[in-house]
């Protein structure tokens, strides 16, 4: 195993104290239960926004904590659910009076735990709606969910739920605005290599020097179908033919199109599959107004990509374009 | 070879369309010669900084142009000097009348070219002053360069060289600023794993599954030794000891702390090292009042980091400070 790390039993503690000295200015890292805050939080009177799941995705989701963005941010330990615990405090500490909305990516453990911490919270009345997001179109079940999972649409999905919620609206319109996301975003993913848990010290599968994997998990649970690895034309047809058929996208659309990195790719093959979904979409009539291209929601080291599609309105847009200042998102701040 | 491209010779090309439609609101990509200029420019009355170098460094240069940035960018081959034509083109382009600050990484190739593309500037009389950086400690020559190379410290030196043509300085007094960067910042790296260049096909070196190659330069050319994998610790010490001692820094000193990940490394090992570089620092009474964690000067796919150190002082922490807004850093806008 191949790591720059120092006992694979302490590498999300140490870099959750990495985290917490490099970005002191945007949050506060807690730890015994670990998890992260907004630095000038919790903001009164606003509906707070609380995510997270296993650690190994980073950015996701401490990266995407500060103002415009999430108010809480629970890590896991690698590719592991966090506890129901972590998710209470992170709940209590993100609170400003106005309701919590969890952001839960659809995984059984993730499921199980958000709603226990959600039980737990309402005892101590604090008012508490999720909002699941399940955008893969690869598989229908998978061996870490009931029904589809939850990816890359992550990213628009906070970008937009925590702008709704910054600019004022209430709980009921925040979980609205949330789940009109979920509803018009599609993804699908692939990979070249895997990756290696650091606890577990072996790549979590094997592919040979010629083949990728298509509708990977980002945990490198298997997708679709393994094949031989052809070019970057064929490989975004392939992701983007599922996703435009699956909601469906249709001629005029108006689209976000976000390109994300697992964590091992090279940016300039980002760059270069984006050229190419932009082709293919121009190709179908998708027009695409908003755009992502970069190493957002990863799994470690491995080398793939993912490729998320967004039907935007005028308001989906005006809140992706809304300020935003995290470690792993900046804008108009 | 396990890529996302179509074809190994024309990778730069198709992902400089993708950067053209993914960020046309900051930059303008133009071909034969292909150089990428601000979209808002040139802007009359302000010194002009160009850069460059060969592409799989990404999200150098092109990534760091825009307002508070970089005024063009000319990306060669990937790994190879871009040519003089294009550095001509952009210097053209780029001018406001203000003169142009040509920021060079010590390569053979790029020392060349850039002083062939002012001479020729120079008899259109634009006024081009270059500024070199060599903060690379590991090695005195090397296989690519005539004395030290330019590595990871650049990043702080484009962000700090470009506040400064911002703020209204002229060409002498942002080349100054620029020089005052180069003296005050060192860097180190390391890789655990190769990278390989599309046309080439074949990684550009091997290192067993328990090795790691200390000094790296970043297109994998050889650094001090090939060593045993150790801890994250054991390496920070290495590369910082290395640093510290070189310029030196000393205790009470105010310095800006980047880790910079090589293209493959997860973020997770980025901020883990982080925290030990700062654990370091804290015993040797180094202070750390800015810092930068991430990829933002890559080697294609390959797995490892550089540590740069630069001693701050008051104006230099507030060139850091200034707006910036480009594709790979945004602050303050």
């Amino acid at each position: 195993m191949k790591k720059i790390i120092n006992d694979p039993t302490t590498v999300v503690t140490e870099a959750l104290k990495g985290v917490a000295l490099a970005h002191a200015d945007l949050v506060t890292v807690h730890h015994d239960p670990d998890f992260i805050t907004r630095a000038d939080g919790p903001i009164q009177g606003k509906v707070a926004i609380v995510s997270g799941g296993g650690s190994g995705h980073e950015p996701l989701a401490g990266g995407y904590v500060g103002p415009g963005g999430l108010d809480a941010a629970v890590p896991g330990a690698v590719f592991t659910s966090p506890t129901p615990d972590q998710i209470l405090a992170a709940t209590q500490a993100a609170d400003g009076g106005a309701g919590v909305v969890h952001l839960v990516l659809n995984y059984t453990g993730d499921i199980l735990n958000f709603e226990t911490a959600a039980e737990l919270a309402d005892a101590e009345d604090i008012n508490v709606q999720a909002v699941v997001i399940d955008d893969d179109v690869a598989v229908k079940d998978s061996t870490w969910t009931a029904g589809r999972r939850g990816v890359g649409g992550a990213i628009p999905w906070y970008k937009i739920t925590c702008a709704a919620a910054a600019r004022g609206d209430d709980l009921d319109a925040v979980v609205a605005i949330s789940k009109r996301v979920v509803a018009n975003v599609r993804t699908m993913g692939m990979a070249l290599t895997p990756c290696t848990v650091p606890h577990s010290g072996e790549p979590s599968f094997t592919l040979a020097e010629d083949e990728m994997e298509i509708g990977i998990g980002v945990h490198g649970e298997p997708g679709r179908e393994r094949t031989k690895l052809t070019s970057a034309n064929e490989i975004v047809a392939t992701l983007l033919g599922s996703v435009v058929e699956d909601l469906p996208f249709e001629r005029g659309d108006n689209t976000l199109l976000f390109v994300n990195g697992m964590g091992g790719t090279p940016s300039i093959e980002l760059y270069l599959a984006y050229n190419a979904a932009r082709e293919f979409l121009a190709e179908r009539g998708i027009e695409v107004t908003r755009s992502l291209v970069g190493n957002y929601f990863t799994s470690l080291e491995m080398q793939g990509m993912s490729i998320s599609l967004l039907k935007l309105d005028d308001e989906l847009t005006e809140l992706w374009d809304a300020p935003i200042n995290t470690a792993a998102m900046r804008r108009g701040v």
